[in-house]
């Protein structure tokens, strides 16, 4: 598992799931011979190329340990990056954050219109569960009923969408450490987890078996969202392909400004090592998982 | 089934399933003690109070049909109540509709601001999920997992927001009366026939069981949207507690431009008709979707 290795792991296995996902996405959109079709050509401008994919590649990654078929895990995987996605869509919208740039392109409502852009993210949202409550993804339903509530939960208000209203009030409020790792746990967090959690549900694995998993998964959102906030610091914005210093601009307060750059990426260093160390049971199996813990810290977009 | 006593139950049985809704949203939507606070305030402000519950009334009178529990029905009810809440939250947003008023007070980005919507909208939207997914609902995971299946389809890109879609092209495109009769059937008419649709699937009755039923939304639905036409076209903006006259405003096609008041009015009254037909079966135990079905041409908002 040393860098090098590691690294041509991670790549060959991005670059895999990207093709992966970008395919499942492109059968499961056909553009419609109606006036529906703007919509659709919307929805696949936004979740056909692009995105590193990290959610679906820890989601087919943690199956894998658990011998999980690859094309069902591919589904739960595309129905993770479609909230991923749609919550990417609506968080750039003029009312949000109003970005003109995501993954080196315009932006859906950009490129589309704002109404357009509600309308996708909202479509995308629906087609996650849609994907998730059809037996091509489990043959069992209790596996697409966990799988469902899982994704529920990762993405409503007390997941991702709680967490983007804390990040709404950041810019009012001082938030101190534990409220600032509370609201990433929340906002990036919960939807990292679900996506390794969603992996082992699929693989059949109890609740109680997945502690360890779930030591990994707090251990690399956490890390996942220090680095966004180096890179939001310090980063390239053509490599990220989307704007930064927005956090200093809006005098919020993120684990760099309360932490110091320094100190952060030390933290972020230390939480991979022992993200990877939860996975020791697994041994040379999950070595695409300590892959994606240790890219989380080094990537530059 | 007389008008009379048709309505002085339809109005009970509205008053009832009013009450029990926000009953169950009260209890699903405890604030919080942290900056999420004022999502799950807006989320109640949007989802508590107001609005004609007719899905809701929909869903338990079908299930009472088939000897569900209430209880149960009901948290179904709610979820699809859900979904048709975010709708009307994300339709009011500035790019979108831009309305100010519904259901007689502020829209919720007027109360709140737009940010704020499009965050309850989603939560709200994944909330619905979250209750279907919830063993409360049902005991059985294939009938949890096929009402997910069956509200994800009436409301992404092949059912509510494709239609929402097909919408706001209407006013680039002439529609003709097939085409506004396809927008109307996604818009409007896939969430009112997955309420029936729903509440027969907790009764596990199974698809082929469920075909006057169907017939019984279809006609219902464009009934629906024929008599909301009619009310943009003629209504009381006071009683609606919206803003009225926008088709017209707007040049768009509706049935009543396409149609002339007059055969639109009949048309409604005759597609109500042939819905209370397909009741036949049931008797007397149907004589509350007999009343909503009466009361989709009659009500004044």
């Amino acid at each position: 598992m040393g860098g090098g290795i590691g690294q041509s792991l991670l790549k060959d296995g991005l670059a895999r799931v990207q093709r992966e996902v970008d395919s499942v996405f492109d059968a499961m959109l056909p553009v419609p011979q109606d006036s529906r079709a703007r919509l659709v050509e919307a929805m696949r401008y936004a979740a056909i190329g692009g995105g590193k994919r990290v959610r679906p590649l820890l989601l087919v990654s943690t199956a894998e340990l658990f011998g999980v078929d690859r094309d069902r895990a591919l589904r739960a995987a595309c129905a993770v990056e479609a909230i991923h996605v749609y919550s990417l869509i609506h968080d750039d919208l003029p009312c949000m954050d109003n970005d003109d740039l995501r993954h080196g392109k315009p932006t859906l409502h950009k490129a589309f219109d704002d109404a357009t852009a509600v309308l996708a993210g909202d479509s995308l949202h629906a087609l996650a569960f849609e994907i998730l409550a059809d037996p091509e993804t489990s043959a069992d339903p209790f596996i697409r009923v966990e799988l469902i509530s899982t994704l529920g939960r990762a993405s409503g208000k007390d997941g991702m969408a709680g967490g983007q209203m804390m990040d709404m009030m950041a810019e009012e409020q001082d938030y101190d450490l534990h409220t600032i790792t509370r609201l990433q746990q929340l906002k990036t967090g919960a939807l990292l987890a679900a996506s390794v959690e969603m992996g082992a549900i699929m693989g059949h694995v109890p609740p109680e078996g997945r502690a360890h998993l779930r030591a990994y998964s707090r251990d690399i959102g956490l890390a996942f969202q220090i680095a966004d906030d180096l890179l939001d610091h310090e980063g390239d914005e053509t490599k990220a392909g989307k704007a930064l210093r927005k956090d200093d601009g809006q005098g919020k307060q993120t684990f760099v400004t309360l932490m110091g750059a320094e100190k952060a990426r030390e933290q972020a260093k230390a939480l991979v090592e022992q993200a990877v160390g939860h996975l020791a049971a697994h041994g040379e199996d999950a070595r695409m998982l300590a892959a994606v813990a240790r890219y989380i810290v080094e990537r530059d977009r």
